[in-house]
């Protein structure tokens, strides 16, 4: 096991440098954060990489082309974490591509294009809630009225760039040109239970899934909980009830997830009937249409709802992101890798976004889910990978890699 | 109209002392809410009526019987309120039985009876988290270990009584013996909207409901609401919304109230399933086997959902308060009151605790409920009561006392 263990070990070593003294918390430009950046340019450069930190806090180490005006595969994930992580989502994807790219140098294989290593800045969104910045900045998608945005201590995107000597003017020059790259290609733990009970150590993913996000709130009337009858009441949390259900039930057809994360009744007394539940809907498909009919009959309900139980329930809609989709010329080429190295080829769409989005339009994007420990919990000290899995998805990667056409 | 405009009059009088510029709440011990207790003791003196404010904040006020070894009627309610409060909740009892009074005093008409006049000072339980402080002074049932409760603060009750000159070592002397004591008779805003919807200005209350109340947590899994897929999912959220319509279903047969007041998924995140839920189950009969059968079947029914998900769910008793029965002989006197008056004659229990409780015990109880307006809306600024309604309650009431046996 060539890969495995160093992985393992490296994504250990990584997880030292938190924002908390106990687990992991890693996030964009905190100190924690930059000596992450600076150990994984570090670790780039020992592996014999051309390194350097970009104007996004990107660290991109280049194994190159003998040929100069070669076309670039990027490989890559992010450094930065959720609050209280686990130490793999997006770090196993950079760990991979590193040990890879080391393994040609070491081979001295020759690549018929530049092979960039690209460990993305920032995700998760956490810091400034907007994910993608590193991976946005490297797609050209950077939203720049993004740099006035300040975090939860007032310090805007701008300053805290600079305070890291980061220059936020050089950040558009970052943009990849599509003509210059030929594939992005992800590995990242799978962040669910799938090829867990599938038993499977890996997985192609076909799309990342679309997303539809609605901020709900359901005003009823308030009434004493000891005085005002069962048919006369209109109460806010039942009504919200039987949203959660209607979500539950309407994305339990295939293709579809649907989750309510957020509910409360505010300042919801023992004896008070709610007079307002708020809470959140989440749906999830990899085809759009599939999320929008879903959606639609959602919200249907929503009206069934409150004009059976006299309530009113309004629905923001907080986010309609499209599904990607993976290439299909990459994943049939991971697939035969797969089957090359005796693994079943096993496809999954992706519900979770991940840098691969950013880079969609830019170039094809593929993406290798490697199976997650614990039930498939993520987001999570729980979180885990198995040297095993691990040193797999680096042998697909390099295997994809030798085969990739320029 | 001889009393209802009088008795809004005053209503509106005692509501302008309130702890907030805007509203009327008036809690325990505040100097609103002594204000209010100087304010009535004079109303009651003006009526000519023996009045004191006993060591509890209680108001007594007594038009006493020629023969000073009879037996006492008790008659009121409480002038405590909730934040935000309405002005008829418990001061509608109080201004009926001083007008009543102050109907014999005026017309010289003897009573076979003291007729004592209270003006509870606590009975909503707000500062102290504990209601029934001047009720259960009076009934001999006051709890000693509640002077050293502490409010928001951090003053304790003992403490709040003496800054405002109240002797917390003389509570226990207020008791009075039930045999120096033949009825207690409380008027009361229904609090509910059964009169408004039955069109009619009163109701005779056959029991004071019994209340089960629980907490209840629901221990799920977390995870990604993009990559864990609907079947192997344990919401916590999803298995709490099976639970509010399992209170609601149960509860819905005759005789039955049933209430999820609180409700929170901690921490919730738009994109990550509910890990835990945390609500409240409050039920409510006028029958206590009614009640406890509901309570079995609430429970068991949490169960199967736990079971069937895959989920935990923990239920903390937090209350088991028996059902309070009023005496048929005096409902059977009010009735003949309400007929007498051309009025229909109509039961209902009272979903909602009030003094009488204390009072049970001590002596026979009986309360009239009067109809609330705004469709029944109470512990609110919208509450409502017409002057022709206060204005029947106190002729009722009179009429009630001019005919009560000694």
């Amino acid at each position: 096991m060539q890969f495995g263990d160093r992985i393992l070990q490296l994504a250990y070593h990584l997880a030292q440098w938190s924002e908390t003294a106990d687990g992991l918390t890693c996030t964009y430009l905190s100190p924690a954060h930059r000596a992450v950046a600076v150990e994984i340019s570090s670790l780039m450069q020992s592996a014999g990489l051309e390194t350097h930190l970009d104007a996004a806090a990107n660290v991109v180490g280049r194994y190159p082309c003998k040929d100069a005006n070669a076309r670039t595969v990027i490989v890559g994930s992010h450094y930065d974490t959720v609050t209280n992580a686990g130490k793999y989502d997006g770090r196993l994807g950079i760990l991979t591509g590193l040990l890879a790219a080391e393994q040609f140098v070491q081979s001295g294989k020759q690549l018929p294009f530049h092979l960039d290593v690209i460990a993305f800045s920032e995700e998760e969104g956490v810091r400034f809630a907007a994910p993608y910045i590193g991976s946005s900045a490297i797609a050209g998608r950077f939203d720049a009225a993004l740099r006035d945005r300040r975090d939860a201590k007032g310090i805007s995107l701008a300053e805290a760039l600079c305070e890291a000597r980061f220059d936020p003017k050089a950040i558009p020059a970052l943009a990849r040109r599509g003509a210059d790259v030929c594939a992005y290609i992800e590995v990242h733990i799978e962040q669910g239970p799938v090829l867990l009970q599938s038993n499977l150590p890996v997985g192609i993913v076909t799309a990342i899934a679309g997303n539809s996000r609605f901020g709900v709130v359901v005003d009823g009337t308030a009434g004493h909980a000891g005085t005002v009858p069962m048919n006369f009441r209109h109460d806010a949390a039942a009504a919200a009830a039987e949203a959660i259900l209607a979500v539950e039930r309407r994305c339990s057809r295939p293709g579809l997830l649907g989750t309510v994360g957020r509910l409360s009744v505010p300042a919801g007394a023992i004896n008070v009937i709610p007079s307002r539940c708020e809470l959140s809907i989440d749906i999830r498909a990899d085809d759009d249409e599939l999320r929008h009919d879903a959606v639609k009959d959602v919200l249907a309900a929503l009206d069934e709802i409150a004009e059976r139980r006299g309530v009113r329930i309004k629905s923001a809609p907080l986010l309609d992101a499209p599904a990607v989709q993976c290439s299909p010329r990459l994943q049939d080429l991971i697939a035969q890798s797969i089957e090359q190295l005796g693994v079943q080829v096993f496809r999954l769409a992706s519900g979770a976004g991940h840098d691969a989005v950013m880079l969609d339009g830019l170039t094809d994007i593929a993406m290798l889910f490697v199976r997650c420990g614990n039930g498939g919990v993520s987001h999570s000290p729980l979180e885990t990978v198995t040297a095993t899995d691990a040193d797999l998805a680096t042998r697909i990667l390099i295997d994809v890699l030798e085969r990739l056409p320029p």
